[in-house]
């Protein structure tokens, strides 16, 4: 290929590889949370990327447009790429309604998002929702609370906190002390940032916001008088205890409102005690009115997501999640072309028995064959020279001891066994 | 949400939803086909589905382009969307070096091609590319052409060929002759369409592409003798047979070219024998110079790629793969609000035993309940009412015959566990 046809081989911004070794740790992740899930009857969903724009515009506001990827396609539909996958689902119920009620779905997908690159943010990233649709029961909640203490505990995590809160709960607050719409949402505004202003600072932005003192007084004793007296949720965390939650992972946290316009119930944040600056790994809530935008009958549904690339990196840095180079154990030389016949015997044996097994292409230069296996990170070397032919044997060397051992050709398998 | 907001919801012609009981059989199959590419030693990979415009449209030509889903994005960068799989694993093998050689890995993921839907084409599709980079030696073809045969086997396909070709033995047999590029092509763009038009009509696009008709004699005379006399892929399919490749699986066929510019060697396509009308399911082949495109050290590589969804569809109908609509095991009734209690134990035990429950979220009506159960496939439903509790027992249901026993509850998850 000539020099003026060169590519630079470059990647967008915001955008990544993922490369074998964080994939295999992904995918074991991903497998876990999926087995959770099964046992609690959720089903897998995929939709497509692309949707019509009009599809996934509805629910964002000015500046989630902003992230949308859209474009015009081939056929001069205005088209845009997944933003998440609570839309897409809400679509799917609307447009399949033969689908039994309660939908117990749950999705693994990239979404996309023009997001600013500088915060540390990726464009392309995984999302892992799980939620039930058709159900407005204490009991749907319930498992939702449930189910995420025990994806966390399935990976290894045993130092987290569920924080929730329901919005029926501040929604009714602010009837109560009979704030406008507008009053509203200063309450809510400032409630948001609590976690990371604090209560003085959130005051101020009440204040700011126009809201009077005695709203504010009323504000912070009801908030404090849920908190530490009656939880509006009790009777979803005994539920919820009695599907297995256990007390110290949750807790009532009238602070939490989630941005999102289109939640209306419970809604809720999870953060890892040992790793808090990884923010919510696990958010969600009750969305009861999103089905409705596509459907004459709605839907009530809840649901939450994980961001599966930002718990990946908190179960690396917990070290709760072991570096994982390769899935195969064994790498077979090849010492010399005439060993090839039972070189690839031997590989198709040990592969019969569900071993995985490398075999070198090129025969000879035995040292330059080791190093390959161990820049790929494989735990055994076998050699098959003439003189274990002779002697009908194999040496296995373990590359991380450096240690070898010579082995019976037919106890080959079964050392490898063992060792899977 | 008001009449005026209601979207209609819909797909993008040529993109579908899959749904639970398709994704159920989807995941399985893919799963399936990875615990094989592992035991040969082959990893995972993941590339964005963005790209820049520039990295994709290189291979392409015309053809290519016009299918291409692209677009500018919000930096004003040419960007677009993942093609196939290949050349985003060439510009992986160029921008990290340092990744050991021989690499091998797969990538299962979706791919666009704004295409024509008239010709029952998807424009979103999932691929399942396997491709080993960095050996240009006989053995790595060979373990291609008996991954292939294993896959398939592993699938429950027992019927079917993979033809195979080398582009070197055309391109000799092109250069003894003497064709000039312009006549090569004529040869190729022929000898593509032989299994669809046959010999005859071969031979007249030939004539009409300016094939002399001693041109003409020697090429039918040279595939005729490699097709029974001397195979000169005779060394590849005897090192495929040492790893296990059985004979009735693969023949030499030398009228595959297979259309891609970049194939430079071995190609080869696979026909399931009972399902022709699914054309080859798993093509392939050597591309020793795409690397070269990105990267001034140039990389061998050969590889073949799997059509997910027109395979699986071939699954379906030659009934290997039974139709699974969920992966749940019991359905748990409550029969009352009162026995909330032991039903959401029962269910939370059942799960600790990794039995796969879903509970009612709703007391009372048990005929609906099991309706529900019914319609989501679910085998077996679970009713605890005061008489069952009474005696300590409960009911089981199995749907497809209606059979019903009582059980104590200490014999109930043994029961789900000898039937998972």
């Amino acid at each position: 290929m000539s020099e003026d046809n060169f590519i630079e081989p470059r990647l967008l911004k915001g955008f990544r590889d993922t490369l074998p070794s964080r994939m295999i740790t992904r995918m074991r992740m991903i497998a876990t949370v999926e087995a959770v899930l099964q046992k609690y009857g959720f089903l897998p969903l995929e939709t497509p990327v692309l949707e019509y724009a009009d599809i996934l515009l509805g629910k964002l506001g000015d500046e989630g447009e902003k992230l949308l990827y859209r474009f015009k396609d081939h056929g001069d539909r205005e088209v845009a790429m997944r933003y998440d996958l609570t839309v897409p689902l809400a679509r799917v119920i609307a447009q399949y309604p033969e689908l039994p009620k309660p939908f117990k779905r749950y999705q693994v997908s990239p979404v996309w998002r023009a997001d600013n690159t500088q915060r540390g943010r990726y464009r392309e990233f995984y999302q892992f929702d799980l939620d039930i649709v058709g159900s407005d029961t204490i009991l749907s909640d319930a498992e939702i609370l449930v189910l995420k203490q025990d994806i966390l505990l399935s990976l290894g995590i045993t130092d987290f906190i569920i924080r929730v809160n329901d919005r029926s709960f501040l929604n009714d607050l602010s009837r109560q002390i009979q704030l406008d719409d507008a009053q509203q949402k200063v309450f809510y505004a400032g409630l948001d940032k609590w976690d990371k202003i604090g209560q003085d600072a959130v005051v101020d932005c009440w204040q700011n916001g126009d809201l009077s003192k005695s709203h504010i007084d009323a504000l912070l004793v009801a908030l404090e008088r849920a908190k530490t007296v009656t939880n509006p949720l009790a009777d979803t965390f005994a539920q919820a205890k009695l599907l297995g939650l256990q007390d110290q992972y949750v807790v009532f946290d009238p602070t939490i409102v989630r941005g999102l316009d289109y939640y209306s119930g419970i809604v809720f944040e999870t953060n890892l005690t040992h790793a808090p600056e990884f923010g919510s790994v696990f958010s969600g809530g009750r969305y009861d009115g999103l089905v409705g935008r596509f459907s004459k009958q709605s839907y009530p549904a809840v649901g939450t997501s994980i961001g599966v690339d930002r718990l990946l990196s908190a179960l690396e840095q917990l070290q709760l999640i072991p570096e994982v180079q390769t899935t195969t154990t064994v790498f077979m030389t090849l010492f010399s072309e005439e060993l090839t016949l039972p070189v690839l015997q031997m590989a198709k044996n040990l592969r019969d028995q569900s071993i995985n097994v490398e075999v070198s292409y090129d025969a000879g230069q035995l040292g330059k064959q080791v190093k390959t296996a161990a820049a790929k990170g494989i735990p055994y070397v076998v050699i098959l020279g003439p003189d274990e032919m002779a002697a009908g044997q194999v040496t296995i060397r373990e590359l991380a001891t450096g240690q070898e051992q010579r082995l019976d050709q037919s106890g080959l398998s079964g050392f490898f066994l063992d060792r899977q």
